[in-house]
């Protein structure tokens, strides 16, 4: 059996929040062991992933950028829009599916930790049934927020809900008055609907506002002490629980 | 300057969901300036956090076991339970505080990540205002749980609700009835409650149930093909978010 092929494994590698040093050892590892190295990148950039990992980069590597399509022209809620994202995909899993055939070892990067909203999982779910899978938890972009910003988020029976601030106002503030904690994701252009929320619910005093979490050019400062509304889409705001609990 | 004495420094370390290779490069390096290293323990255990740091232990350090106090005769909900938790943090501090003092870079290690539902938190309430103080974030439990399964958790817009198994069936079911994923913590004999509040809602039968993630000696399975009610405390329900919307 040892003229038998080496077979394809597919691994995914969180890389954690921003921080080289937050990588974990077991990543470090399995981009070491890579073959190939995948990661999702915008024309043009590499990408976040890819800079993560750039002090554990090997020339034996064979880099496979995934760059995403140019969709700025097209709605996000139209169908021709899931319809690029949906081929981009199925392209990526075409793509990433050569280099296993061939018993590639394939680490694909994903910023924070892949299982958690991370573009990994659509190739996962592709790919994971057929190939020899593992996947490699990192530190979420969150963890990383409220640990450099030195914020307690939850502790004992706290109740923590993660929500995206694409929500409605109305959603928003219904459900930040059903939370001890929260945390909220993609702020962007959504910032001044979110201080909104929070202002009705009385959480504004205690919202944290985090740029770029754990990297070099990271910002933080309490939500009500900003005082404009820019945010990049990023950003996050964290919302703790167990301020009154001590 | 040189004369004056070194100023003591405390370091909360995340050390991960227990697999020693997901502490993180900058947990490893901790360890390696820490003089003094404090983790949370019961009698006659050195409790999951020391256990794994175990292969980067150095003869150099001092060790310092912080033992829970015995309250297996007072009711949790008693006042006579909180005094005597209360009490026991604050001799922590003070054993910790005397290290600070002689000038000691004092590591103290938290499982998974030290400001999600750690015990470590309540030292760093008491201390970060007086010691230069880094928290180093950690892959959490949850993390290591829905990653060791191949569990995609939640993707794009989905909310995610982390929801203590203690809270009564009905909260429980309320609150599983407004999310698109849950991570339901502290499960023990809370296990049929959690199982009929998923029923309930129609999601018993994408939940999965996780013991000890990512340790040695893990297990899991789908939660309806589970058939005894016997959980450890820290054992994890996942219900993932995304599982229609690829």
């Amino acid at each position: 059996m040892n003229m038998q092929a080496k077979t394809g494994r597919l691994i995914g590698v969180g890389t954690g929040p921003g921080d080289p040093e937050l990588m974990t050892l077991k990543a470090v590892r399995a981009l070491e062991e890579a073959d190939v190295v995948a990661f999702f990148a915008k024309r043009g950039s590499n990408g976040n992933a890819r800079g993560i990992v750039g002090p554990h980069a090997r020339e034996t590597w064979t880099e496979l950028p995934l760059i995403y399509p140019v969709t700025t022209e097209i709605h996000k809620d139209s169908k021709d829009y899931r319809e690029v994202i949906r081929e981009f995909y199925e392209d990526s899993v075409h793509k990433v599916e050569k280099h296993l055939e061939n018993g590639k070892t394939v680490a694909i990067l994903s910023e924070g930790d892949p299982l958690f909203y991370g573009s990994y999982m659509h190739l996962h779910v592709r790919l994971a049934d057929r190939w020899p899978t593992e996947v490699i938890p990192g530190v979420t972009a969150m963890s990383g927020c409220w640990s450099q910003t030195g914020t307690p988020i939850v502790q004992g029976d706290d109740i923590l809900t993660v929500l995206p601030g694409t929500l409605s106002e109305f959603e928003l503030t219904r459900r930040l008055a059903d939370t001890d904690a929260a945390v909220i994701m993609k702020v962007g252009r959504n910032l001044p609907k979110i201080r909104k929320a929070l202002q009705t619910t009385g959480m504004l005093d205690r919202a944290v506002y985090v740029e770029r979490g754990t990297m070099a050019n990271t910002s933080s400062v309490r939500l009500a002490e900003k005082a404009d509304d820019e945010a990049p889409y990023f950003s996050i705001v964290l919302v703790p629980g167990w301020a009154e609990k001590r």
